[in-house]
């Protein structure tokens, strides 16, 4: 039943965030135009909403541009903790959800510490963990056939093997890059059988930061959980269905006890001004985030099914994003190539990578995706992948 | 001749950064306008460069809004390096300096390390220490009287207490918050001596962190000791003299085989796609930091003569601030209470600080220095301070 969890010794040196390569470096090595390269790689929106430019372009800002933003960022925390159903003192705001999880790791992941991560998911989880220094327990997902659910069982075993740590547990739902999401009710199942073992065990339940940012898309929210685990900390961000990945914020909603916690931890001006600005307003106005979403979620069955057509397996989603099943790291690297040099950038995984026969694809706008849709055809049904060009 | 350097004890909980008021909390506790609050807690410019509002209107940004901001930071950096003198693999940006120091933090100060601090200083040093957690060994600097200059014996005798910790020291120089400048050529012996101690020890010299965010107001920069020293990071601002704190961009300048330990830790996105084109096309083009350097400059000592001649006791600065001495913490805290019932917001230092007879206040436009000038002649000459309302 139950796996063996899989243990990565710690490197000497921590993990880094792998940097995607810009646009710039795309059109230098692949020889595309730069206005022609299209970002399916980092599950960002097609274009922001309108009103980010309409707030650039009054340049009233809560503060003057050469002071420092406001320390407790009032009217942005205000906004998100209205907006989620919270109270102000459930919510911490951070430089994107990026900085939530470091918020995290330093709140509730002590030095030479463990943490436990279902996999495969979001690769920051590891840099955050390993930069502590703090060693990472990766536990297999259930497989693509069983929707890449949380193996529950391993996923309390390596929390009971590794209790005398009092390890931190890094959840991902909906997962990225599976884009599969738990079942109604599996989490709260999941955080009661692990408060149950560690009241069994007469010690305290694990930390669990629950990554909730592609909520929007897939529903419900699970900060309402907060309620019930006092150990839980939900992370939202304006990244994804409010189309702001551009202007870096996140935000954490826990119980006041447990936001006091990561509050201390909080850098004093992380955010601009501008992007606090922009993004409270955002969120004070949905109208457009919801026409993204909806725009988007419509659009995704049409780009599964048109690269399905055209001999692609896309897995089922619930997010902005298809994962690809190429069946082989080659062929994955191959079809990978071939899109680079058409100036459209897939997420790809590298060798050794329990995906690396996969490529991750953002659902964009309709006239990119058909860029996508007909290099799927070209390189399926058309010329030889060595000779695509763009 | 070495005064014992004074160890803090490592607290249960880590130093947290101590919040200033925001104009919200200073309008509702002393009751003054809020379009009336000026801020001279925070060694910000009294306005931004005009060129800012022009690239938020214009709203060409390096990508679009929705988009990450490029994970390379591309053009920010090369117009750093250029603006600097230093090549693109000698710079490192992050989300103000203060994102640099804590990047010093993880790359230089292992978990439960030693950091060692000439005081008093920026209160940022002993934040981003005791949150590693590590612990912070503070060496008083000179007296007043010697204008506050480093203490070399004590600072060396520290290094060399703690060289099996492999300390990393924390230089502040202009200083922040006494306004004062070493010497030419001190900054070098120092390092020289640093140098020379470790070689009779036959250990590695301690890295230090050379926080220079005053750079443009005193001059020279110090980004070129770097070539001596592969030991040394230089840290530089666009807050201070660039008018640009609400952007919160910084800058790290070593050697390359320093930044690369330093790059490892930089967050893929912790910067804005506004924040990074802003201060771009500020760093390109910097004829308004320049006059604000020169207006700044021209205003300081008029502020600092008129208070002086309302019977205030500033010190000398070579920066955008000026220091002053009331004599006693009650005093100071009597005076502080008197400005903020004006609305002027000064830096107060906590009781037990050793500066807690002391105010600092950040040199501003003319118009709102002279409300200051004017509080400070009520205060001394008027009605009673027990009385005195804006």
């Amino acid at each position: 039943m139950s796996p063996t969890p899989v243990t990565y010794t710690l490197p000497t040196m921590p993990a880094s965030y792998a940097w995607e390569a810009t646009d710039e470096e795309v059109a230098a090595r692949y020889g595309a135009p730069i206005d022609r390269i299209v970002r399916f790689d980092l599950n960002s929106s097609p274009t922001p909403p309108a009103l980010a430019q309409r707030v650039l372009s009054a340049g009233r800002f809560q503060t003057n541009l050469s002071d420092y933003p406001p320390g407790d960022y009032g009217r942005l925390t205000r906004a998100a903790a209205d907006t989620y159903g919270v109270s102000i003192d459930e919510l911490v705001v951070g430089a994107g959800a990026d900085e939530i999880l470091e918020l995290c790791a330093k709140a509730f992941l002590p030095p030479n510490g463990v943490a436990i991560v279902p996999t495969p998911t979001y690769a920051m989880y590891r840099v955050v963990t390993e930069q502590r220094p703090a060693r990472l327990i990766a536990v297999d997902r259930r497989p693509a056939a069983e929707g890449w659910g949380f193996d529950t069982r391993a996923i309390r075993d390596a929390v009971r093997a590794h209790a005398a740590a009092n390890p931190l547990l890094w959840l991902c739902d909906p997962n990225n890059p599976t884009g599969t999401q738990e079942p109604a009710g599996a989490i709260a199942s999941l955080l009661d059988d692990l408060a149950a073992d560690a009241d069994a065990d007469d010690r305290q339940p694990p930390m669990v930061v629950l990554d909730n940012a592609y909520a929007e898309f897939a529903g419900p929210p699970l900060q309402d959980l907060r309620h019930g685990y006092s150990n839980l900390v939900v992370v939202r961000t304006a990244s994804k269905a409010y189309a702001l990945a551009g202007m870096r914020v996140g935000f954490a909603i826990a119980t006041p006890g447990t936001t006091r916690r990561l509050a201390r931890y909080r850098p004093p001006g992380s955010i601009s001004t501008v992007s606090a600005t922009v993004v409270t307003e955002a969120i004070l106005d949905p109208t457009e985030m919801r026409a993204n979403v909806a725009r988007l979620t419509a659009e995704r069955p049409r780009l599964a099914a048109a690269l399905a057509d055209a001999g692609w397996r896309p897995g089922p989603s619930v997010t902005n994003f298809v994962l690809l099943d190429f069946g082989s790291a080659d062929r994955a690297a191959a079809v990978a190539e071939a899109l680079l040099r058409r100036g459209l950038v897939p997420r790809t995984f590298g060798a050794g990578h329990p995906l690396a026969g996969h490529l991750r694809v953002t659902v964009r706008s309709a006239e990119e995706d058909d860029r996508l849709i007909e290099a799927a055809r070209e390189i399926e049904h058309g010329r030889p992948i060595e000779e695509a060009t763009a």
